[in-house]
């Protein structure tokens, strides 16, 4: 049985958000699952000098640039938020939650609902009521994914993943890992499906 | 009359030299000429606060890895050379010397040989004598390449070139701009493609 691909993204990152509609598609047409593992860039960044895309100068106006033409470019819907980046901490600690609670699957529905809740209607998805918002428009009891996401054991375990994740070399978003093969950014899905096609690349 | 391509390299990026490979012929398909445009990645990155990728923690290693998957998959000659990176002024310099008194084919033909020459022959190019040594093998004067490579002109060319490169946007290599429309990296030659087909992205 081949091993799932894990799939670390900030819920900031439009490359991230980009990946999230294409991942389980690609994943299921060479039989592997995806374990969907949020991470925060603030963290990792400090830990190696880089900084968000729009804050580095000259880049940034380039990168937004490249956002636009690449959501083009595969039909993907894409409006650039306002707030851009964010911090993320409270849509990953619920995820972590949701999943805890109700399961994988919904932990995806409501990872795909953030994604679109930020990059296709702009929503402030660092304020604590959207994200409870989202989780209820997905059928999760607000009120209790509020006080779950809060918890300390959940924060913990955020903490523990995002430290996991650098460990493994995990420097960006979205960045995949397949048997043990790194791979860094949305315009790296083509050389990931060589190697989930040819088992090497 | 469709304008030319302006392709931006620096003779130490690895990306530069697979962009080197095929963009020529990208060029020739849709009835465009390229600018070969030495630039020094140092002084850029000084303007952006970016380091180069082998000396960024974590992302370095990676890097590393993911030339030598690109050169694979395009099958490009690539043996990663043991100084690396390193300063490339003489090279660029040299070529500008070659244009003005060879004209531009001969130019790009020695730079070609110099991408050659330190990514798979592993040649340290930031010495004056190899980069003569290119020259002389490609048919030109030693002695005339290595005069002009150290004018005054020629030194003040390439300060001039790199910084109108910056005006213009340019923080990278490989960096296209094309009638106007910027790309960054090798990577982004399938949106160039586009982009030349349609006039548009």
């Amino acid at each position: 049985m081949a091993g799932s691909i894990d799939f670390y993204f900030d819920f900031s990152s439009p490359y991230g958000y980009f990946a999230s509609t294409r991942i389980d598609e690609l994943a299921r047409k060479y039989g592997r699952s995806v374990n969907w593992r949020p991470v925060l860039l603030g963290v990792v960044f400090k830990a190696t000098g880089m900084a968000p895309l729009p804050l580095i100068p000259i880049k940034g106006d380039y990168s937004m640039r490249d956002m636009e033409r690449t959501a083009r470019l595969h039909r993907i819907p894409y409006a650039r938020p306002a707030v851009f980046p964010l911090p993320t901490q409270g849509a990953a600690r619920a995820m972590l939650w949701i999943r805890e609670a109700h399961g994988a699957a919904k932990a995806i529905e409501f990872a795909k609902a953030v994604f679109r809740a930020y990059f296709t209607d702009g929503i402030n998805i660092s304020e604590p009521a959207a994200v409870t918002q989202i989780a209820a428009g997905i059928g999760i009891d607000a009120v209790a994914v509020n006080e779950g996401m809060n918890s300390a054991s959940i924060k913990d375990l955020l903490r523990a993943d995002v430290e996991q994740a650098m460990a493994r070399g995990v420097f960006g978003s979205p960045f995949m890992i397949i048997d043990g093969e790194p791979f860094w950014g949305f315009d790296r899905f083509d050389q990931m499906e060589v190697f989930l096609a040819n088992g090497r690349i």
